[in-house]
């Protein structure tokens, strides 16, 4: 019996985020239902951030709309604020993720706000989840973004990600992510942050959000496998990144982390065929971005 | 007081194996005195091979003279057969390796011998090696090449690694070198492999030899570390790969590999602004090849 590691696919969230090209509602349809297909046992599906900030998400309803009509893979959707919460609570999310900048500079920079304010903002948000009749339904997840470090300030002292962490759950938060937004973690500091983490948060989900800026995605992976971590979220082709952190590689790459995950006897669930398949149609879909991952390029192993 | 990892640097050698474009000699040893002024307390500098196989390095004898004759830096060359060892052993270096696979079909692909040929010329290399006035000086290593697996004949029993690793040992070698030639191992069956072999080689040096193909170049270093491998090949620039896995990036990248070392508080001894300076010169010496590497792109991290 082989131990499940889940791999949540943020693709057509993290992954869009940066893409100039507009990639038409059918299409992010195909593509979530290429991940489904490929057996993604969950997919972060879209961001309600207002049109005017990004506009590729301008289409969030109509994306959860189908999203959450189709069985299977649990999807979630990201909100930047309270708005954006009630957007996605209206739209029928049984799970939403927020996120805070551990990184005052990343904060002010990324989001206008200081990271308290973003803790205040998330209280909000717990109470609008709380006062819905069909609150008791909806999982919030906060994610702690620059964990590790931060392009803008430079270090994150991790004392100030586990208070950050304390707090969150207090406040409310069903589950937690760190975030290593732009490659800063190596495997060292990943085991000595989520091993304090593990100690404060109790029992709750903590899942791992790596970026392979400076390549060291995948040896963070098995670092955060070692103390435990079993929930990792991983991007299609290797879509996304940073605006702060111009022409690096973004998030660790589905396809080489579900394989890595596989060939080391875990159960991701997930048909590598049918995902370096969907990767295809992706380079299709989008022939001017820049596309990462070394599977798609070496193969399979022959066994 | 920090431990020591060592990177043996295989840019040289292993780098401009499958490069086309012949590099003059006066390059090779600027390239050579680079890789020491940043710091690299171990470089492979060249192959014994035969000028009709791989033209490239018929200019063996002119680069030991060099490489021979400057200090701080330990320098190694490959052979890949008793000639080639007793040139080697000719143009005066003390550190040589060899190499035998583990899988019969690469052996015959790569070598046209069998593994059994392979091992009976390592004999007559230790022979010739016990035989000369200074070969008590002389230190031997021996890799065993796809260690965990081929893009030939696939899976490759760890029990023929450890056999072939006893066999080794036993004739001679002062020194084994794990190789993932084609890019099959994967962090689990790196600490099987690795725990394997130190149970039956005692205490000589086993370094590993990993390249990054499907991507898990520097997870399998996180996991060699944790059982202790403290010894690893590297590439600068990522150059580097095996003609039987066309397409895929080659072995690990040294910059990289010295990052994320340092990052989790080893010491390589690496300059890391040195290392990355020379591989910008190395992409204007070989405008034609694809380099691979995530650092030089990202660039160091703010600290």
């Amino acid at each position: 019996m082989k131990e499940a590691v889940v791999i949540r696919d943020v693709s057509l969230r993290d992954g869009l985020q940066l893409v100039q090209t507009r990639v038409p509602t059918a299409t992010k349809i195909e593509w979530l239902n290429g991940l489904m297909a490929a057996g993604l046992p969950k997919v972060e599906v879209t961001s309600f951030v207002p049109s005017s900030v990004i506009p590729q998400f301008s289409d969030a309803e109509q994306v959860a709309s189908h999203a959450l009509n189709v069985g299977g893979t649990s999807v979630s959707a990201l909100v930047v604020n309270l708005k954006g919460a009630r957007r996605a609570f209206d739209a029928g999310f049984r799970n939403v993720s927020y996120v805070v900048s551990a990184s005052q500079a990343h904060s002010a920079a990324n989001a206008r706000r200081t990271t308290d304010e973003a803790l205040n903002e998330f209280r909000l948000i717990v109470s609008e989840r709380n006062a819905r009749v069909d609150g008791w339904a909806i999982a919030l997840e906060c994610g702690i973004a620059t964990s590790f470090g931060c392009s803008i300030q430079g270090g994150v002292d991790p004392a100030r990600v586990l208070d950050i962490a304390e707090h969150l759950v207090a406040g409310g938060a069903d589950s937690l992510l760190i975030a290593d937004t732009v490659g800063y973690a190596n495997p060292a500091s990943v085991r000595r942050l989520f091993r304090g983490l593990f100690t404060i948060v109790g029992s709750i989900q903590v899942s791992a959000h790596f970026h392979n800026t400076r390549g060291l995605g995948l040896a963070n992976v098995v670092a955060a496998l070692d103390v435990g971590v079993r929930h990792f979220d991983a991007s299609t082709a290797g879509l996304g990144g940073c605006p702060f952190a111009p022409g690096a590689t973004g998030n660790i790459n589905s396809e080489d982390c579900a394989f890595m995950l596989d060939a080391m006897g875990f159960d991701t669930g997930i048909n590598m065929d049918m995902l370096l398949a969907l990767r295809r149609k992706i380079e299709l879909w989008l022939p001017d971005e820049k596309f990462h991952g070394a599977l798609a390029c070496a193969g399979l192993p022959k066994i």
